[in-house]
């Protein structure tokens, strides 16, 4: 096992109706003016964004409004975002969402404290210090809630990159279940599918004996395909989306990936996805990650063997190790299907025309030097393979 | 799933040599005069207190040092620390050592700031307001290096008593796996049942639908039943330490147990045990908890069941789950001997003729109401059963 630091001091708030104790937890947090960043629509629809002004006003919180988050969310609204608090002398940043509200207000909270463009922390300088960050989930995905990370997409160049830093781990965020069961299905379906994405993105590791991180995450794995199905089946199911919200959190934190090697090559590859044709990154990452256990398959197939049976339920062949692996691979597309993801380029609205340059930008663009990935380190010329293998 | 509120905000420092950065992170957690607070022997014999030390000395750290602690700590050590602390006036406590240190420590910082009797954290009130803790950690078992909980022995009486509060978390803990390699076996399998018996705490529960948090317990435990195995063969082995000793810290920071009511009976009944014939704790637990596991099986058989299939891989008997169930707790009893655990009263130095004042201090003494557990709610007469399943 690695040497690693972990630090997860975000103050987790989970149950029906706790959104309405928003203020309570700004004023404990000691935020006296708090920035309400958030997207649009069903937030302002269903009530969510009048309930939490409320439980601010209960709680003489003053503060200011910003919506209009997108998915794959903005750098302009982020330069909007950071005028307008230093302009209204805001000191806290009350995201309410999914990961890309959070990611937005987590990139907003380090450029109020940042002299120069903030950008710089999405090519690779440390977030050292950041206004204090509250969030109220809305979808469970994107493990915003409880990480030190967030991505943005520049429009210039539609570059689509992370940050990281423990100054933006959320001082406190709300975990409702009930926000989470009036999500159409495809929604559902691409949050699981993001969630999974990060439970692979660690277990697919060269470090060696990390039995304790591998079991954690593959009962993280086991409760999604079972939570999922349900959840997709009957969206009221709260305890299904109980489970689902709580793994979405433990699947990011870190607390299941630490002392090992990460890969994150297929999140970089679905990033191009995304950044061109604007689709959900969930959507993307049903597509990519398949083709990239395919691709990858042979650098490791015990690995894949391993994950096939005590994940997916398949019967180790001891005479062909291979072949289970392959059919854990199945297993996970067929699953992906089944909730109703693409598992291919088309689905996506994806071309294959623009695979050289989606794979040219993913290991060139802004910054990169030429390769992805760990647990396999991927060149320009494996990425288009992989690209090619989700036509 | 409960509704529930999740708080660890420690910040953990996990690899080899770590111990030397102890007065690094002192300082930047804002110490400036520390108590060192340790046991005896070992950890003075190793050199490691001189290490920790030479760290506080480089940082410009005063300290003054406080040894002497017994498993199962007493109040009296605590008075004296206490007492201590305000004399010379400190402002950071740094434990040194196992589970009994740090819960000796963490009752230390919270006395500190306390007008009243330390005592009256130790028989329900919740502690608010403490010294910063640190802590290097010397073997995997108790958990104290994550949690907000803390165990004392009072002297009069001998009452074991826990207290419980967010102050408590230490603000850092430093886990090197090395550290715990010059263990006796013994004493790292009692760590192991410690950890184990963690676990089944939390897992044995009446909330439903909790397959999060069931799929991580279980994960857990299949990790600690492959790492003791190599740990107990080969004790230089690095990365099975490494396994147990995260393990450790997940098992009882709570992240695997939120929203489920949890037991804690067999914790309960074995204090007095312990407190008793000061035997330690780890193996006070492989004796009480396989018998807990027979008087409560039938409450819920198809739950033992599960644990039985999943975590030891019994075969599940449809037609007789009742029988998959109790050899799960065969194969729990047989793995406790297999590490060199006791299973029986006899081997504890325990007596029959103490069962039945056991069994009323566990029930009734200093503030108890007369009944113990959640998953089954024990009285004094269960008690006696139980104890009586041990001879």
């Amino acid at each position: 096992m690695n040497n690693f630091t972990f630090y997860s001091p975000t103050y987790f708030v989970f149950g029906r109706d706790e959104e309405n104790n928003a203020g309570h937890y700004i004023k404990r947090f000691g935020g006296t003016k708090a920035l309400i960043h958030y997207g649009s629509g069903s937030v302002v629809r269903s009530g969510l964004l009048q309930r939490v002004k409320d439980s601010l006003q209960k709680e003489n919180i003053e503060f200011v409004e910003l919506g209009g988050v997108k998915p794959n969310p903005r750098s302009s609204l982020v330069y909007e975002g950071i005028e307008l608090c230093r302009k209204e002398n805001v000191d806290f940043v009350l995201a309410v969402g999914g990961g890309s509200t959070i990611d937005s207000a987590k990139a907003i909270a380090a450029g109020v404290l940042y002299d120069g463009d903030f950008w710089d922390f999405y090519q690779g300088k440390p977030i050292t210090k950041a206004l204090p960050i509250g969030t109220v989930l809305t979808i469970s995905a994107a493990g915003s809630e409880g990480s030190g990370d967030s991505v943005i997409t520049k429009e210039e160049g539609m570059y689509k990159r992370g940050a990281s830093g423990e100054a933006i781990r959320p001082t406190f965020s709300i975990l409702n279940p009930a926000l989470t069961e009036t999500l159409p299905a495809y929604q559902t379906a691409c949050g699981v599918t993001d969630i999974m994405a990060h439970l692979f993105e660690r277990y697919f590791t060269n470090t060696k004996d990390v039995e304790v991180t591998d079991r954690l995450i593959e009962g993280l794995l086991i409760t999604m395909i079972k939570e999922a199905k349900k959840a997709i089946a009957n969206p009221d199911d709260y305890e299904a989306r109980a489970n689902i919200m709580w793994a979405g959190m433990m699947a990011h934190n870190n607390s299941c990936g630490v002392g090992r090697e990460q890969d994150w090559a297929s999140h970089n590859i679905e990033h191009e996805l995304s950044a061109t044709y604007d689709c959900a990154h969930g959507a993307g990452l049903a597509v990519v990650f398949p083709a990239w256990m395919k691709y990858t398959l042979n650098h490791d197939v015990m690995r894949f063997a391993q994950v096939a049976t005590r994940v997916w339920g398949c019967n180790m062949d001891f005479s062909n190790p291979e072949k289970t692996a392959l059919e854990g691979i199945n297993a996970f597309e067929k699953f992906l299907k089944s909730i109703g993801m693409p598992t291919s380029f088309s689905e996506l609205g994806a071309k294959a025309e623009d695979i050289e340059k989606m794979a040219h930008t993913a290991c060139y663009g802004d910054g990169r030097t030429g390769t992805l990935g760990a647990f396999v380190n991927l060149n320009e010329k494996d990425v288009i393979e992989i690209y090619k293998l989700m036509i």
